[in-house]
């Protein structure tokens, strides 16, 4: 049992019959975070989203939600990071972060109440276009003169060693995946939730709280299937390749492809389909 | 082909070296759920959700949400529900449904506007707290006496079904189902969808306009995992018996607790796991 997991009684029904047992479940808990920032009469304090996530890593994942959001750029803009200590919560959990801003870091109010609506995988606020959900990063484009060629070989070897590497998921099967790997394949972070979309954000955060951004020189594996969001998270964090061992949604590869991202789907036993930026395969 | 799926060109890396071809993608593109109401001021409109989903059925998605989410109760609040073309979509898709209600319909415009925050599987607005997270049911709570008995064999079928019945995801694998029995274990209606919590709406939007509320008879088989929201959903629409083919989280097997559902995770090669309401299976 970790802190990511919680064994619960359950009946197991096989051919052989009922059996009472225990099982390992992926602990699901809503996260708020918290924007302190400037304002016009001094200090104010926003929530920009809450998110169903597992606990832990809270602090990476409200900076890279508020990264991959457009509401921050770098380190730089950051004062403090603070996990506080819920009063809702029955177990004492920490199920707020508070994000408090250097003065003079200019926030784009608007943006900041619409990402209160998008706060995952699916809702997005105002026109019903892709222009309109783009987020615009504070990063360069990719640019191929920036980023790593990529080896075929290389690419087979990351699902292994994301696998390997997975703490949770071999045991409650309830987690997806985000593994960080540098040019050489080697595993630089991974992170597990039970959102997609958190487990991205909190290695993103990572690589912020470290000063490592843009991420030009590193690969992205995902364990599950490329959407949209996720995408547009990777572009955020200046990734150029981005590897799914599931299959890409329509618009996750029209937003690689305007993003000059490298977007790999079915990455698995030794094969894989290119969808964007087949140019850096080699 | 299909109105759930785009062909792109890709490329194919095997071991065999590299190959041009095409793949079929899911399609996800943003919906807009309008609801227009008797408000203070004569007939008033409001925005309460954009998701992103796979089109198709849209009018089920919109009435489907607006039940699980608790804003309309059943098919007799409802005037009218239309889709509207988009001016900003390029392929003349349609991304809006508005949904008008009767007058004499009264609205809880908080949780409207909560809602609007809350869209899809993790934004949730106000106390974080599974109880400021419930939404309440317009339907008497499942009891022993209203729900069937089912047999471990019967729901050892259900996944072979599902799976029969999948029209996109044999072909894009990109899609989560949602798939309702009747008590015997007959297909009642699948629907697919990039968003889990889409597919799950649809089926219930489907229901709601064929006045079938609340589903006391039916079972339920997810092809994923099951999440907080997922049980949620359906408890909203009255169903006592959840299955996943994947894990449930914590916060999905306490709610399902609390609702007196039957939750029962890893549906799968004729065994399963069995984690709350095990009285229900004979």
């Amino acid at each position: 049992m970790s802190v990511f997991s919680a064994q619960v009684p359950i009946h197991r029904v096989t051919a052989e019959g009922r059996k009472a047992g225990t099982d390992e479940l992926a602990i699901e808990e809503p996260l708020e975070i918290q924007v302190e920032f400037a304002g016009a009469q001094g200090r104010e304090r926003r929530s920009v989203s809450i998110t169903m996530r597992t606990p832990g890593h809270d602090e990476e994942l409200a900076v890279g939600f508020l990264l991959t959001e457009g509401i921050i750029r770098g380190p730089a803009d950051l004062l403090e990071v603070r996990s506080l200590l819920s009063e809702t919560s029955s177990d004492g959990a920490s199920n707020v972060v508070r994000v408090s801003l250097r003065d003079g870091v200019t926030l784009d109010l608007p943006r900041m109440d619409r990402n209160f609506y998008t706060t995952s995988s699916c809702g997005v606020c105002g026109k019903a276009s892709i222009q309109a959900l783009r987020t615009k990063s504070a990063f360069p484009p990719v640019s191929e003169l920036t980023t790593p060629y990529l080896p075929a070989a290389l690419l087979n070897l990351l699902p292994g060693r994301l696998r390997e590497a997975q703490e949770v998921f071999a045991t409650t099967g309830g987690l997806h995946a985000s593994a960080l790997f540098d040019a050489e394949g080697d595993l630089v972070d991974l992170r597990e939730d039970v959102g997609r979309h958190n487990a991205l954000d909190k290695v993103i955060g990572r690589a912020l709280l470290d000063d490592r951004l843009p991420l030009r020189k590193n690969l992205l594996l995902v364990s599950g299937r490329a959407s949209f969001e996720l995408v547009q998270k990777a572009s955020m964090a200046g990734l150029p390749f981005l590897g799914a061992v599931g299959a890409p949604s329509s618009l996750a590869v029209e937003l690689a492809r305007e993003a000059g991202m490298t977007l790999v789907g079915w990455l698995r036993d030794g094969r894989f389909n290119v969808y964007t930026g087949v140019w850096r395969i080699t």
